[in-house]
């Protein structure tokens, strides 16, 4: 059965007659086809009248075919409207329709709701979400390759580090790397931050350059065959001070007792709350300003959030961050973040790079 | 008067009490804070009674701060809802707001709609386009700098190109360069293709290797200081046939001419409909399957779009592209593309990379 078959399923189980998928991670789930077309329109429709219609930019047809996709296709020009060519195509409405409102923008939705003028609109992100929340064999494949030159990455970037290197030069090395390893993107913009700047949790990479007793924090992740990879790690420079030393161990005690909660049947929530009250026992707990991990796979960040109320529970298949972290302003901050995959057993960490307190 | 202040005072004047608005280059136009924190809320709401609220991730909030926003905050931890904080925080709610439609999600509008339960929502998009649309002398001074980034990086491009690289070797090499130059984030995802795949407008580099008679085509950008960049050069690897040379030059005329028809007071239409017409005539019409250009700016898409069809008129302080391109599959793709400003005496090309045939 096709995804778009078991899908089409999870819907009629849902007492939904269809569904109009307009994310571009679902879009590459279901199709085998990413695309990132800005503002134009790339939507999924499949309804219980067999239509499985792809609609897209004329320009990137071939593009959708070459992936696989093997079903309807509705192409537009940039002079033509696809919504009335939609309207048009349509011989059937359903009564009722699953779209992703955590994603659709409110006047796409009212397009939408012009020519299904007497259908129902229901959010199924939540069941889009649990179905590609549990990753087949093929997606831990990626993944798991994805996670590799996330550790390469690291690697990369911690041999680069010299004195009066700026932190932009650092950030280039990793990616020309990656680059020559194949990979086309990052899964998100590479941060390498040092000294007082690691503090931040979202700071930007600058002209910054190191300097003897800097904290120097990586995260990146690449982006390869459709899948995501991430992981944070921070060492120190030439020397660590009482401090930095402390914080690090902090965390890095957090994280692997956060990791060690990982298993078949307990609530996410228990991940994070193991995590925060050690880090509050150090006596840090105002620093670890963010939730423990979120899921991964085809977006860097998806479904789950992982966060200390979360009371979802853990399934084989899985695969989520781990990154506790803590910013002390002025300071500097720390975060060590890996990949986790929930196997049968336990889990798997995907991404491997050392973690214990590296002075370099 | 501030960018908030001169907001309000337009809202006012279309007769609404307020806005809230969610766009990441929106809130960097009025906050000088650009932040992406995925999944997390991010918002500017500003009303009558004085309210110029800045919702945030707590983690955000010294950035924000940083990056010289002084107006009132509402930050939120990832276990906080900030709607609820948002619902608390108000003593007044408007009877009617602008939102930006075409950017926010039907999830994020119910919530607004639940706490603003008497107000009229407004789609104000076209209003923030139109502000956002005439570039002031702060925004132009950025854009030209990233524009020269830009030629640097196809300069280093066409430079990398050699017997046997693959499109992603030539690629990071591009990225490399740029990086050291202080260049933090790319506008999108950079483009090397070659040969057969430059027929495809938004074909994916990759491990292709380049040989002689190969068209290469670049298509790259860079973000410096919030604002945008974006050119397309295609060269050809030792040799150049005669189809090729004629799309080339064909492409050429086109882009020039098209160059020529922007001043003040013409219809945006004009100039696509130009090259679309000489590239027509010249047997290659259906080959041209997208419009001739975008407006540029913090959002290297943005309005307005260069339509056959938009009656919008050409005003001082534009910034756009201007792009036509042939893309004959099984054969190959040129395009050419320059970011224009539009000056009081005409048109100045921000990019300045020779465009005449080159065979590297």
């Amino acid at each position: 059965m096709t995804r778009v078959e078991r899908l089409f399923q999870e819907l009629k189980f849902g007492g939904l007659e269809g569904a109009f998928l307009t994310s571009k991670a679902n879009i590459f789930y279901y199709t085998n086809y990413y695309t990132d077309p800005h503002e134009r329109l790339v939507a999924l429709y499949i309804d219980a009248t067999g239509n499985r219609l792809l609609i897209l930019p004329s320009m990137e047809k071939e593009d959708a075919k070459q992936a696989g996709w093997n079903g309807d296709l509705l192409t537009y020009k940039d002079t033509e409207n696809p919504w009335k060519m939609l309207e048009s195509y349509l011989d059937h409405k359903p009564s009722s329709i699953g779209i992703e409102k955590e994603q659709l923008p409110v006047s796409r939705y009212e397009q939408l709701t012009q020519i299904f003028n007497q259908t129902e609109f229901k959010d199924t992100t939540e069941l889009f979400n649990h179905i590609r929340m549990v990753k087949d064999a093929e997606e831990y494949k990626r993944l798991k390759e994805a996670a590799e030159l996330a550790d390469y990455g690291v690697k990369v970037g911690v041999e680069a580090i010299s004195e009066g290197k700026t932190e932009l030069e650092i950030l280039a090395s990793i990616e020309y790397a990656l680059k020559r390893q194949g990979v086309r993107e990052m899964s998100f913009s590479t941060m390498v931050l040092s000294g007082h700047k690691t503090a931040s949790p979202h700071g930007a990479p600058g002209m910054k350059k190191i300097k003897k007793g800097d904290l120097v924090l990586f995260d990146l992740g690449v982006v390869l065959n459709g899948y995501c990879s991430d992981i944070t790690r921070t060492v120190a420079y030439q020397h660590v001070d009482k401090q930095q030393k402390e914080i690090y161990e902090t965390v890095l005690a957090a994280q692997k007792n956060a990791i060690d909660q990982v298993k078949e049947g307990i609530e996410i929530g228990t991940i994070d709350q193991v995590a925060r009250d050690q880090i509050k026992a150090n006596g840090y707990g105002e620093y670890f300003t963010h939730r423990i991990g979120h899921g991964i796979g085809i977006d860097v960040h998806e479904y789950p959030s992982l966060t200390s109320h979360n009371p979802l529970k853990i399934r084989k298949g899985m695969s989520f961050t781990i990154e506790p972290g803590i910013y002390v302003p002025g300071i500097g901050g720390v975060r060590i973040e890996d990949e986790i995959f929930v196997t049968e057993n336990g889990v798997e960490l995907l991404t491997t790079y050392p973690k214990e307190m590296q002075i370099v």
